[in-house]
């Protein structure tokens, strides 16, 4: 048995690159980005008017001048006009070109216009004010979005900007999850006593969407041939297998043999945690294998805890660790790390952890009550103390 | 010109309900729930075997017996079967009914099996350990999850276990994202000198998506006529128009005036804030106008402050309000409210917000740099300072 750390820095260690794709930028939110954005011109790319009013020439009004012809309009859109007369003014609309020959915009709430003259009815006016000079904000060719940004809606509009009407993502893992088990029926169908409804595989193919990842599902009944066979063409299909189940001490736990047998490496089998000790990691040079328990916490948090860090590192994005301050002590005897189920709640700036009663790692039920789960460090002491703060990995927004 | 927190209220009073379909649950993530997922039996629906080992009748432990010859094998996923012979034993597997007239389960870690029988090795066992005891966690019929709740990993494996193959969900507005101007070009188009790409239209359409609303898109250009035209059809096709631009007091901001012409009965135009301070919102009996300025940040943080909690609220879903610490003084004069860009950092539990410095609303690419926005309130002070408190508006997971 392992401790959590050990079986992380192991996952952490065999991370993989699984290449580029390009895709209409318009789909890309969540995804990673592989490439480098730079600004394809000045960004504002001219003198950008950023106030609706008129445009004069600053001299002009230091000399004294409070009453400007209107020589024209420049709207948003038209090409650049210059101003003829420099005792003039021209009426500018936010986001057109700064007009030739003027180099101060006073708004119009500042002006007032009769009979095709504006008086300016405020005495002080600064040299190129409400003027966003061109390249202030960027150069062309300087950086707005670095390699391996998690896409959000503030890269879209960039993307949009710059003109990138597709972009290069890192390609996802091809991913199967599957489920074993006896006593799994699948969820259109009335369980007999004896059975319960399959629930983990969907657990984490939502999981998998949160990462943008899709991923395909399958169950296995608990005969090791069959349970031989199919893993083997998975081993050769996919990138990534998921397993939930199968993995501990049962007579019919036959997952650790089977992957023995079909040649995948074991990394680790048992990790000193709980929920989810019996969690057994393996590979073949093609394909990762993280095979969970099958308790329906121990897979999910399982999922969070070790699949999440190996998905964000090798599609080359770094996590921040996040934290939270424990609302009241926690006893916990085994000497293990313990991955409680806790609310978060904020408070002037703090991230509150409040601990959720479950009944173990088969109440399912309790996840619903929480949105996190906090590290407990396997530790001497039993007792964690309120106002301590520790690691926790979200499953919220 | 009204205050962040009338615009807010008057927001909030203009919820609607959209009402309800019904959905596969495994397309149901980042939904809103709309009815009480109940148990449909106890949880666990049996008493449930929860580690791999012998099951025996606790009395005969009590009175000393340590040998206990194996009768049988009880795999999960089998009917219930009974120990005959109380002296006995039955192999159980995790997940398993537990046998009729046995009381305890003993892992196989604490146990020897030779030639059939297993001895015990340890001299503690507990009445009913090891076993999941039946409704335990959830009686039949107790509520599992709550209407109105946001529906995450955790849930979709509780629709699982409960057999509800489809759920009801808040319907989705119908929207319409729509900008304006004549300096914009297409995304795919090389913009001449005076001209930008569309970039405004995408940054909401993925704000949108982030609440898992598919939208649609139509710019037009700024004429008068054909404004008019095209958004008395949108009024009658979408539930909400969301809009960029052609809000402010230039020539061509012909907005404010063509809902009115239109009969869009107007809410506020104008809110002390910086940036979006010319935001304007009404609405028909039948179609919402949020109309934001057309500066990609105003746009983007009031789609983020206004439009948001507006949908939160129609939908039914309770926000909590999160809050972080300023880490450097602020200097704002203006007696606006200031939504100023900051990156978000976790330390020891608390979150902190460091100010992205960029160049007024019109730094689209800032955006890039920041996580969040930081609510600072209208006031007479112009400095808020290093340690205060402040609500926050986030725009990464």
């Amino acid at each position: 048995m392992i401790s959590v750390e050990e079986a992380k820095h192991i996952i952490l260690n065999s991370t993989q690159d699984f290449g580029v794709e390009e895709i209409p930028f318009i789909k890309s939110v969540g995804r990673i980005l592989k490439e480098t954005i730079v600004a394809d011109r000045d960004f504002p790319p001219f003198n950008r008017v950023s106030m609706d009013g008129i445009a004069i020439d600053f001299n002009a009004f230091q000399k004294g001048q409070r009453e400007f012809k209107v020589e024209g309009i420049q709207p948003a859109g038209s090409p650049q006009i210059s101003l003829q007369n420099s005792e003039n003014c021209i009426e500018v609309m936010t986001g057109a070109v700064l007009p030739k020959n003027t180099n101060a915009v006073i708004r119009y709430e500042d002006v007032e216009i009769k009979n095709g003259v504006a008086r300016i009815m405020i005495n002080e006016v600064l040299d190129f004010q409400n003027i966003h000079v061109k390249g202030k904000d960027r150069k062309v060719g300087e950086i707005l979005i670095e390699k391996n940004t998690i896409i959000s809606a503030a890269e879209i509009g960039v993307f949009a900007t710059v003109g990138k009407s597709t972009i290069k993502v890192a390609k996802q893992p091809k991913i199967m999850i599957l489920s074993t088990g006896d006593e799994l029926v699948a969820v259109n169908d009335k369980p007999e006593e004896h059975q319960i409804r399959r629930s983990n595989v969907f657990t984490l193919v939502a999981a998998l969407e949160h990462l943008k990842i899709e991923s395909e599902t399958s169950h296995i009944t608990d005969d090791k041939p069959i349970l031989k066979q199919k893993i083997a063409q998975f081993l050769n299909d996919y990138d990534v297998l998921l397993c939930s189940g199968a993995v501990s001490k049962g007579k019919f736990d036959f997952l650790p043999e089977v992957f023995d047998e079909l040649g995948v490496e074991k990394r680790f089998h048992r990790v000193a945690q709980r929920p989810g000790k019996p969690f057994w990691m393996g590979e073949t040079n093609a394909c990762k294998v993280f095979a969970f328990p099958g308790n329906p916490i121990s897979t999910f948090v399982n999922c969070l805890a070790y699949f999440y860090p190996w998905y964000y590192k090798s599609v080359g994005v770094k996590t921040k660790e996040e934290t939270a301050i424990l609302t009241e002590d926690v006893t916990f005897k085994p000497n293990l790390t313990y991955f409680l189920q806790v609310k978060l709640s904020d408070k002037f700036g703090h991230t509150l952890a409040t601990p959720i009663k479950g009944n173990g790692s088969g109440d399912l039920a309790s996840l619903v009550n929480a949105d996190a789960f906090v590290q407990l460090p396997k530790t001497e002491e039993t007792v964690y103390k309120q106002g301590e703060v520790f690691g926790i990995i979200k499953y919220r927004l």
